[in-house]
């Protein structure tokens, strides 16, 4: 059990994980920081967190556990605000969707204190932010992937697992780099794909409304392009190398389309919308819709 | 009131049609005509038709309003053979993805009867296919697009848009171009990208196991990807300049988010991811989700 949860950022993750676990008890007082006084001021009578700070150094002092739930882009000052604060036995741990940045960071940071950081990502989100779309439910039966490096304290490692579990997630362990990769491929370059078709579309629209006329299915698909930029941003730099290079096995795959369709080669496009399909169903029928 | 409707193709849409048309007492008999035998006994069995016949031109005899909802790809062969075979008070309309390649087939098919064709476009349907996953609520409160020629009867016209109406659709009017490369940016675009990307991740998946980690936006951004291949590869040919034009705008947006990217130009991808959101959210939402 958690005596002192602190939160750092505390928005549609962060504010999740603390309903979270503290509708399974695994919790004693949590205590929240962030910018946003007004989130914060949220976040108190939702009742996810008991009281907060805007002080980092001030918000781990105590904490058994640290959650580094704030965008990307800031973690690397949060960690250096919070190093010298933190408690001998503290762990920190964070959930930012690019592992290998964010352990470089944390190296820096933490120095001697890095074994008790343990980095993770939990692969669950809406396209909506901020603690007032948070809920208790969001982890459960989700993935959580921890990318321990090799100084991580094994002791740690398990900690932060059990918090997860706590959650109703589903913690599984993976290098930093093959983390970077996967998830470039299944999340970051599909964002990618979802803002540029939008931003495309939004060209053509000045003059044609398209969007008069999306269907459903064009809804689904773009429902990713209404996340938040500053996360998205931070995401993309920070996986860079990883989502450059998906970036550069789709545009090779789209151009094979292409051309197949200059081609008019309706068997070659017959035979990847079939080929695509199969894998889709296959892959994700037992838990889709 | 339609005295006697013939549906040509009775799968999703058609079969959905002669639902609706149903309920709403819009239709006095109905005859399936299609190529597999099970799926018209499926629609015998729901209640979906009243007979069928593998005929066409048999199909046609007698009938009033006769909807050609087959793959674009049997359309061209089915004109041809209902063509000599319709009455001559009988009003032809169809519901392909691409209008202008349908009226180029109408006008040679039907030679002086095609100002009896009225070419229309329901904007709706699932990634699922067969008159199993038809449903009489499918048209309500979506787009129906009729593209009439400049040599359509405005009476016929009228006839169709009257029975769109009875299934709660909204109809509209538009030029077979601006039909084509509207459904290219915000439907055929999509599929393609959807397709792609699956594809891109099955060569990656052979080793990496990616889907396993594919969390809910990307089950519903490749949802399309399960769409079936061979009406696709149809829409695709059939829409095959409007798209191609689409392809290129979209490879020239995705192009300058790489670049943005590898010049870690983070105030180019947030202005773009920006835009995008602003523009989706305006568009979609008073309808999303």
């Amino acid at each position: 059990m958690i005596q002192r949860l602190c939160v750092i950022g505390v928005g549609l993750i962060g504010g999740s994980l603390a309903r979270s676990l503290r509708s399974a008890g695994a919790v004693g007082s949590v205590i929240g920081c962030g910018r946003g006084q007004p989130n914060l001021e949220a976040a108190m009578r939702l009742g996810v967190i008991d009281e907060f700070t805007s002080e980092p150094a001030a918000a781990v002092a105590g904490a058994d556990m640290v959650v580094v739930a704030t965008t990307l882009g800031a973690t690397g000052e949060i960690f250096d605000k919070i190093a010298p604060a933190i408690s001998s036995h503290a762990i920190v741990t964070d959930v930012g969707s690019a592992k290998q940045r964010v352990i470089d960071l944390a190296k820096i940071s933490f120095a001697d204190a890095f074994p008790r950081f343990v980095p993770g990502h939990p692969i669950a989100g809406t396209e909506q932010s901020g603690v007032e779309a948070s809920f208790a439910e969001l982890f459960r039966d989700h993935q959580v992937i921890l990318t321990p490096a090799a100084q991580t304290d094994p002791a740690a490692l398990a900690e932060v697992e059990q918090m997860w579990c706590a959650t109703g997630a589903i913690v599984t362990h993976m290098q930093a780099d093959q983390h970077d990769k996967v998830l470039a491929a299944t999340s970051h370059l599909p964002h990618m794909l979802a803002y540029a078709l939008v931003e495309c579309l939004a060209s053509t629209d000045k003059t044609d409304n398209v969007f008069n006329y999306a269907a459903g299915g064009f809804r689904d698909f773009t429902r990713i392009a209404s996340s938040s930029p500053e996360m998205w941003r931070d995401i993309a730099l920070d996986n860079r190398a990883a989502l450059l290079r998906a970036i550069g096995q789709f545009q090779t795959t789209f151009a094979d389309l292409r051309t197949a369709l200059e081609r008019e080669d309706g068997d070659a496009l017959r035979q990847m919308f079939s080929h695509a399909k199969s894998v889709r169903d296959r892959a994700l029928t037992p838990r889709s819709k």
